[in-house]
């Protein structure tokens, strides 16, 4: 594509301004910005777990879809795991997919251990144990996509 | 971390096979490997839609979740449109999350079109026209999250 035509196919986008229909609605289309860093706009840091200090170590969480109005019937959330972190070794009925976009990680599925890299698409059925942890020098960042309706997990020790 | 200690870590994982636990269950915990070019092990390319042949071009989707005998309320699939391709301009109730992770391109929502890069997550509510495009000299390729129970698209021309 020439540098003319970029010009004015870039030229003819909308600028972002954080939601597309107007202000007030509960269910506006938006756009999350990426940002440095591993953040979006507009989406704040959580901590992993209110509570339960003991099973868990160095996890971060956000919430990208499913506490803004949104009637979808899952929620898509952003987990990341510093260096020696782990989050709770648990069971629930409800099943996880993660798929992993920073880092690597390991992820123990009924007492085996297997490493997951970039992109690599987790399915944790129904009831199945599992932990998600980080024993290498970089950040281990992952969505995990649930339904909304879900099960309270069991945390073993 | 030393490189003793890192094989000794890469050693004590399990190798993968495909699924987790026994096979032959119709709902196995698993892990879809990412590989060159855009593709996961198991995961067959598929066109984008059957029939309507005028309202897109030069897009392939691909079901990493929900046709499995997985029992969540949501599918994960990934689609890829190739320069110059497009998906339907189209308007359905159900709600489309989309997030970024190859190239970039550019989504028209309700008449106004928006760029959209890496890892940046769009969130489409429902009833709103919408249509994905690929004008850059790339492939673009997009993880769409859908509720499994959903409307027909109405597309639009």
């Amino acid at each position: 594509m020439s540098s003319t035509a970029k010009t004015k196919l870039e030229k003819s986008l909308c600028e972002w301004n954080g939601t597309i229909q107007k202000k007030g609605s509960p269910n506006n289309s938006r756009i999350l910005r990426f940002k440095e860093g591993f953040r979006w706009s507009s989406v704040k840091t959580e901590k992993y777990k209110e509570g339960d200090r003991e099973s868990w170590s160095s996890v971060v969480r956000m919430v990208l879809i499913g506490n803004r109005g949104e009637s979808t019937k899952f929620s898509l959330r952003y987990f990341e795991i510093s260096p020696k972190g782990y989050s709770s070794l648990e069971r629930h009925r409800h099943e996880h997919v993660i798929v992993c976009i920073r880092g690597k990680g390991q992820i123990v599925i009924n007492k085996r251990k297997f490493r997951i890299g970039y992109l690599d698409t987790v399915y944790i059925s129904p009831d199945t144990i599992h932990q998600l942890v980080n024993p290498y020098d970089e950040p281990f960042g992952f969505f995990c996509i649930v339904d909304s309706k879900r099960d309270r997990p069991v945390v073993l020790s």
